[in-house]
């Protein structure tokens, strides 16, 4: 079958590399597996966002402005629930792809590289799931998925903004900027590498 | 000095002792370490919301409960965290009471007992908060503290409604009733034992 691919407009100023057609295909054809995958990933994303804020419970800043968006993660995560639920569909678990855990162990141990790593990785999963999520408010079959994933994009580029400036106020804006583009690249690698099924992050 | 303690006028139905008036007038004694410490409390009860939603990823009707449970606990974070900012009052690490630690202890290991355990000691925390909150907001020395701990009381009886629910709905009643009296006992004896910091709940 062929598809015809819509690309999003905007430049991924962010990240290193657009998805694959591949990819893009493979998310179409399969929706509902996608669309259980991203109610994980939104509720990964708040759980990323809270474990920030009890291991640096006192640093200034930090949880005035990951818990907004922790909550917003919980709003888009019973968003999603809701829509599936509308449709029959029950929430299984699914295998993960290596994507989060191989984008972690690039986070240095010692502080606070850590923690700018971890603001890092945060945001260019955000970037990532911006990137993706357009595309599949684009391209999905559904005009109710196309509109699902519409309304839930622009928090997407968003959080990674909150990651990005949080990162920004606390370090270097030369070793940030530098540390930021390492980070794209190993993004770039993880992901071309084949993981087989269908998931917001494969 | 003396002072003239109010007590809430409802009945708490789901907790085996009142709180003394020790750990009243050591509370309204130390106004500033209470708000620091119910601001880690209400993000501590988002954490466990979220952890129970990792823990059961795919129990039906959990995270659909949990999850606004969560958002809901973590605005009251935020809240206080505002409320401390106005005041000049960054949030400070506190040594936590062993409450917390102590009453987990009380979870069994295996399934499902662990999850009917784990739904019940949420809500008595729920329900202690309740009862501390009630009686702060009585009796806090300043006005906007009294009028802040009145904003959060309602919630923290609403939450112990939702544990307690969520037990009852996947638990024989019986059972629910015989353990949450069981655990009820052990938060009287966990709270009894002295610790000598003012904390919500010491």
């Amino acid at each position: 079958m062929i598809i015809d691919i819509k690309r999003p407009s905007f430049h991924i100023k962010h990240l290193s590399a657009i998805s694959s057609d591949k990819w893009i295909k493979m998310a179409i054809e399969n929706p509902i597996e996608i669309l259980i995958d991203h109610a994980h990933c939104e509720k990964k994303a708040a759980g990323v966002a809270i474990q920030l804020m009890f291991r640096y419970p006192t640093e200034p800043n930090l949880s005035e402005v990951l818990s907004p968006i922790a909550r917003e993660e919980l709003e888009h995560f019973e968003k999603m629930l809701s829509f599936l639920k509308e449709r029959g569909i029950s929430l299984k678990a699914l295998k993960p792809p290596p994507y989060g855990a191989e984008l972690a162990k690039n986070i240095r141990k010692e502080e606070p590289l850590r923690m700018l790593d971890s603001f890092l990785i945060a945001g260019i999963i955000e970037a990532r799931s911006h990137e993706r999520l357009s595309i599949l408010a684009l391209n999905s079959k559904e005009s109710a998925t196309r509109d699902l994933y519409q309304s839930l994009v622009e928090s997407e580029a968003r959080h990674f903004g909150v990651y990005w400036k949080l990162a920004q106020s606390k370090f270097d804006k030369e070793e940030t900027f530098k540390r930021l583009d390492q980070l794209v690249k190993k993004e770039e690698e993880i992901l071309s590498s084949t993981f087989s099924m269908p998931r917001i992050h494969s």
